[in-house]
This record gives C-alpha cells, structure tokens and sequence, in this order.
C-alpha cells in the first residue's frame, strides 16, 4: 500500500482521532484549563510518537508547554518544520452555541468543536500525512521537525524565547503552517507574504495647562490644530505618504503579483458593505488587493486633545496626542521607518510648541520569494490536495512568529491555510469543513513529496 | 457742599459701609446661603433707597432675587443703567486665606475679602457717586436705573430672562458695568468690546466599527486622518483662516484702533512665560493685542477618535470628532459662520466618509463704536477721577450678559472695571485696593457729569 491508498483507507479513524484531539478542552488563556492543556500535549506526544513514529517529547515551558519531536534521516534531505498549536480560545459565549464545544459532532460537511480550525484540524492533516508515510513503511523523503505550541491564543511569548534560544535544533529549509483559511471556498491559497508594522506616538504641547480660548485664542498656538496640520500633510491628495524617503526601500508590486491577485474575485460593492464604509479609498494606481497586502500604509490609531465630554469647554488646550501605526512592505524596515517619521515630523513641526516622538518600533514584513521554488512546490502539492488550482496570496496584517521564524532562523514560511473565512474561529460554533479535513490530509501529503524534490 | 466735597469728607464712612456689604456671605452657588443672600439683598435695597435716595425693590426670580432701582426725573435726561451684582463665588478652599474671608480688614492699601473686588467693592463705587449727588441735595443730571444681580457667580440664566421679560423698563442710553480690572497698575482702562464666540461639532465616520489596521489599512478611509487633514486645512501658512468667506464682514482694525494697542506695553518673553507656551503664534500681519481683541480665531477645544489608553492597538477607528470654536469680531454673525464652516467642511471632506457636523451657534461680538461719544465720556470721567489717562482696550472672550443687553434692549455697555489683574477674584484672599475703591468713586461721579453731557 503506498501512502496514498493508506489515507484513502483511513477516512473514518482519522476522523475519529481528530475528534479525540478535540475533546481535551485546552483553553489556554484559563488557569483552570491547565492540567486539560497538559493532557493534551501528552496525548499529542504519544500519537506522533505513535503513528508517524517521530520520537516526541512535552517540553516545558514558562507557560504552557510545547511538543517537539523530529526525525532527520539524512543531512542531503531538505529539512521540512511544521509548526501548530493544540492549544484553543475559551468557548465563551456557551449559550451561543449550539452543541457542546468539546464534544464534536458532524453536522452535514463540518465537524462542529471548539478548535476545529484552529488548529488541531488543520494540524492533525499534516501528522496524517506523515503517518501515511510510516504507516506504510515508505521513508520520509524530508527531515521532520514538528513544533506545536500551547499558548498561541494567549500571547507567545514563551514560544518566541523557546525559537531564540534553540534556533541550532529548530534549524530547516521551509517552515509549514496550516492555521489560516483558503481565500475562498473551492479558492484554496498559498499565503507567501505579510506586511509588517511600526509603530510611533507623537504629543505636541502648547501652553502648559489649557488656556481661555477667549483670553487667548489667536496668539498662543492651539497644539490639536498644530497636530491635525502635521498629520493631515502625511498624505497627499492620492492617498500617498508625504514623508521624505517612505517608499525609497518599498519593493514595486512585481507583474507577476499583479497578476495574481487580478485573477482574484473582487466585488466592491460587497467589500464595502463587509466593513460598513460610505466608500473605499487607498493609493492611486493599485488595486484593493495590493494596497491591502503589498503596499504600506499610514493610519492613525488613536487621537486625544482638550475636552471630550459632553457640551462644549471654550479651551485652548495644553496638548494633543497621536498614536500611528505603519504597515511596512519589503524591503522597508522598521526602525528606518520610525526614524523617518521622526524626521518629518520635526522637519515640519512649527517651532512655536513642544514636539515628543516616542518611537515604538516594530517587525519588518515576511515573504516567501516569489521566484523561488517553495511556492511552485505548495502551488503544485494543494493542485493534487485539493483537485484545484491555488490563488497566491498575502495577508496585510502581521503574525509574530512568522517574523521571528525569518528573523531568528533566517527561514521562510508557507501558510497554507485549509480553513475557510466562515468558520466561526475565535466564535462560537467553530467548525471545520470535513472535505477540507480530508483535502488537507491528501495536500499535506503531496507537499512532503513535492519539497522532497526542491533543491534534490 | 457739592458732590465731590462729600465724597472727600465720608472716606471713613464708605469704608465702613463697604465692610458691613462684604460681611454678607453671599455665596450663590451654595443653597445653604440662600438665607445670607437674601439678607444681602434686602441690606443692598435698603442702602440704595437710604443713601441714594432711589426708591428700590427686591425682585424674585427663579433662583436668587434682584435688587432693582430707578429714579427718572425728565425725559430729556440721558438715562444710565449700572449692571453689578451682590453674590460672591464660595471662599474654598478656605486653608488658603490668611483672613477670615467674610470678616474683611485692611492690610496696608488692600481690603482683604471675599467679594472686595469681584463685586461689591466695584459696584458700591457707584452708589457712592449718586449717594453724593443725594446727600448733597444736587439733582442727579441723568435718569438712572440700577441691576444688581444675585446669581452672575452660577449662571446667570434668571437674569437673562428678566432682561427679555421686562426690556422696556431697562431701556437705557447706557449701561455702566465695573466687574473687571484695569489694564495694568495706574493704567485704568475703558473695555471697549469683547469677540463673540460659535461652536460646531464635526463626526467623521469610516468603518461602521473599529477594524483592524493590518487586514484592512491601506483600501478602508481612516476617519481620523481624514479629520486631521480637514482640521489641518483651516488655517493657511500665515495663520488666516481659509474657510470660505470667513473674514467677509470682519470689521478691520481701524487707525485708532491699531494706536490704541500701539500704546500698551507688550513684552513678549513675560506674555510666553506667563503662558507657559514655547512659542506664540497668530495670524500674520497683527499684534497680539490685535490678535486677541480685533480679529477672529478658530480653535480645537478637543479631538477624539480610535484608541486613546496605554501602548498600541492597531485599528483603524470607526470615527472620529472635533469641537471647534470660533471667536468673532464685528460684523460676524454666529450663524452665518457656523453655515460657512459647516459648508467648507461638505466640500473638502471627502465623499468616503460620512460627515457630520452639529452648529451649536453661539453670540456675536459686541463693541461700544468707537466714533461716538461713549468712549469720550468715560475716558474724560476716569481721567478726573484717577488722574490718569486710560487706555482704550478690548476683551478676547464673550460676557454673556453685555450680549443680552445689546441684543435684547439694544443698548451698548462700557466695561469699567476699577480692579487689578491680581486681585484675586475667585481665588482665596481676594482684594481690592483702597486707592482704587476711593479713585473709583470719583471716577464714577465724574462719570455722572461726563454722561449727563452726551446728547445734551
């Protein structure tokens, strides 16, 4: 039997495996959850152990721990590191839900669980492709390192240290993870980008308390008008950034990237509606998709000054306040940004007030090379998955671990998310469509053999 | 003996009817006073009938009564109607008095007590100079009628209502208000005018919730930008306003009126000091007196929108808003302002956003004409009284009941105040100094003679 036919054979016990996973209630942001979280993890060490006969073990952790377990059988096969996470969101609302969070049932196509999603669904398709191979006594064409998380929902920050300090053993080629969605149904994706973020706070100070504006408007400065001057000139009538230099190191969305997302869906009137906008508005010359995922931006994520009750206060007053964030695209990096800003705001800030910037920092953007051989491979793998052909796309929020993968470990990651948009993760009834279960499994199967053939 | 012969001889004897005023605490804004201030006002009737020999009433109005007298003797008099009022603002906090505040003493040239200055010192003034007319048995060369407000300290809505209720009774050639300070030690002052004021709201809605900055920046508006781009744009590079037809009935600063403030001292470090600001600016092409006094601002009294806590939170807010007054001089008209901003503001916001704009309105500027006989009159009587010449000046702020009367009895005020800016009005250990309570009573019999000429 080759491995194939194996996961052909196996479509119920996988699913009962999967429904096994899912009844450990392994909330990680309660304390109350945490012998549920520790269950878990053993029962994950000893069913990798078990079934794809990678030895497994729990490590612990400042938090909750982590499962490890690896099998590198020759150092002249590319080395392939899968990373998830067993832990899930609290279930809360319960009277949302239709049925028991952990205890799953099937409801037509989906398996209906906390967690069903995100992850253990779409995690466990990668260890029953792995198992498909030992199962049938077919060597792993790869090197395997398996890295599955506890504390995903709750801040990962144990994990990102756990990265840090063991960059040697975690070392690979290409990263996997399965914990995102497909673009759409029937639209499975590779995600090979994600913008990056920086952050900065600016406080401009005119008098040092409020003032009368009456006594003294008109010639003691007003620091929100000063400040509202100084980030309205951030764009200019085409929805650019003005700051000197922004888009010196920003890498022009290439033909083929066009190309990709043109082959995309788009319905405006539809978008708008999602997020409840009179209109849209973004840089001339790109489309939503581009602007959204390969074109940075400016936003201002909170604005404070003066009085803000209720009626009026007739004040000039003492300060004002701007938190910004920036997302970043390749090659823009972060710090250069910040400083940037900085320089721009002081460039034109009048002399007349106080000006503070506190520079925050933050992460540069991710992105899978688009002329390299891992997104033919993913492209190639979720064709034989799926039976269809995949949409490349990126994402324009940023997702830490990504960061500190290609940050810590100098490796890329493939985000093949098996999910779909409408599966209710983080809400109640959270479920996972089984034919993307089972579509899952056959791709994660042609993935280890397709990058089995990169760089061979 | 004429009038100023008694004035001369009862120093003593106002000083000790000044004391047993100020011994009232009549605190408006505190209802366990309610007593004291109706004792005060029935001492103010019985004083005024006694001493001035013009008949007076205790009027009761909603909340605290009015003292109201009058005495007409020929329709060819110019009639002067005195504005003051009887209640005083609480002493709190009382640990800050070096004296009992309601048990007045004279420590060097200063009455200490509250209400010395702000009003009963000022006011009694007044009374004093038609007191010597009475006692001297010389005919009072003007009709007069007296207000004498008990609620100026907490809101003065009673007295507005009376005004409207009871318009032809108070109708006047004049209105005489001393309730405020001269310009500067021995600069006595005439305030000639004061700016109006008007207020707007502006809500600028994006995204019908707040959405998140990296899945949606760069193709969903920002509401806060927007605002900070529409705020931005009302004031160009040399301070004006670029609202349209904002200055179309702005009266400008006339010859006079640029010499007058010519002659007042200015020194910028001790104006910025005193402000606490690094800097000042205003409009290009004026002083700061000019600035303050003749010419029309526009000033953010609080801006809010998105996340205003601690550290970071990336979203793109769901809307943003704005107070924004605007100070006016003469002829502006509340109304059309608020109609000229609100229709600047339609035409650059742009059309992705929703926009709304609330026009609260507010009063117009009010301003004594300088080309008439008012001023002459009362800068001659201060220069007798004082011995001093004053200067001519106005007030950045609003009155709102110097408003009223120009409104509603269409009848102009001049402001004399005989105070000092550090007299501590409304602070603990207020006062009122000697030379200025007696220079203020001769300043107001002269005022008598010098009004009683206008028109004649």
């Amino acid at each position: 039997m080759d491995p194939k036919a194996f996961l052909d054979k196996n479509k119920q016990t996988r699913m009962d495996e999967l429904f096994e996973f899912l009844r450990f209630p392994s909330v990680s942001a309660k304390s109350e959850h945490k012998k549920d979280i520790l269950a878990c993890a053993e029962w994950l060490r000893d069913h990798i152990s078990k079934k794809t006969g990678i030895e497994s073990k729990v490590i612990p952790t400042g938090g909750h721990p982590l499962v490890y377990g690896e099998k590198i059988s020759s150092p002249d096969k590319l080395t392939v590191l899968y990373y998830g996470h067993y832990d899930v969101q609290p279930p809360e609302p319960l009277e949302l839900w239709k049925t028991d969070p952990f205890n799953p049932i099937i409801d037509g196509d989906y398996i209906i669980a906390r967690g069903a999603t995100d992850d253990k669904g779409q995690l466990l398709t990668h260890l029953k492709a792995l198992e498909a191979y030992h199962a049938t006594g077919t060597e792993f064409p790869i090197n395997v390192k398996l890295l599955i998380e506890g504390e995903e929902e709750s801040g990962a920050e144990n994990l990102a240290n756990f990265v840090k300090e063991n960059a040697e053993m975690l070392k690979a080629d290409i990263i996997v993870v399965s914990d995102s969605s497909q673009f759409d149904r029937n639209k499975p994706a590779v995600t090979y980008g994600l913008r990056g973020v920086t952050f900065v706070e600016i406080k401009i100070t005119g008098p040092d308390r409020d003032l009368h504006s009456g006594g003294f408007g008109g010639a003691v400065p007003n620091p929100v008008n000063v400040l509202a001057k100084i980030i309205g000139s951030m764009h200019d009538d085409d929805g650019k950034i003005t700051i000197d230099g922004f888009y010196d190191d920003v890498v022009e969305v290439s033909d083929w990237e066009r190309e990709q997302f043109a082959k995309l869906p788009f319905d405006e009137d539809e978008f708008r509606n999602k997020v409840g906008c009179k209109g849209l508005h973004g840089e001339k010359g790109y489309s939503v998709y581009e602007r959204l995922w390969s074109r940075p931006t400016l936003d201002v994520n909170g604005i404070k000054g003066g009085y803000q009750g209720e009626g009026g206060k007739t004040i000039i007053p003492s300060w004002a306040s701007a938190k910004i964030t920036m997302r970043l695209v390749p090659d823009q990096k972060s710090d250069d940004i910040c400083d940037k800003i900085e320089k721009y705001i002081h460039k034109i800030c009048p002399d007349y007030v106080d000006c503070e910037i506190t520079k925050h920092g933050g992460a540069a953007a991710v992105v899978v090379p688009t002329d390299g051989p891992w997104l033919e491979a993913a492209g190639k793998a979720i064709k034989t998955g799926f039976g269809i052909e995949p949409v490349f796309i990126k994402e324009g929020g940023s997702i830490p671990i990504v960061g500190t993968f290609k940050n810590v470990l100098g490796v890329d990651t493939l985000l093949l998310g098996w999910g779909q948009n409408d599966d209710n993760a983080h809400s109640p009834n959270e479920r996972f469509s089984v034919t993307d279960f089972h579509r899952g499994c056959y791709a994660g199967l042609a993935l280890i053999d397709e990058l089995s053939r990169v760089k061979a």
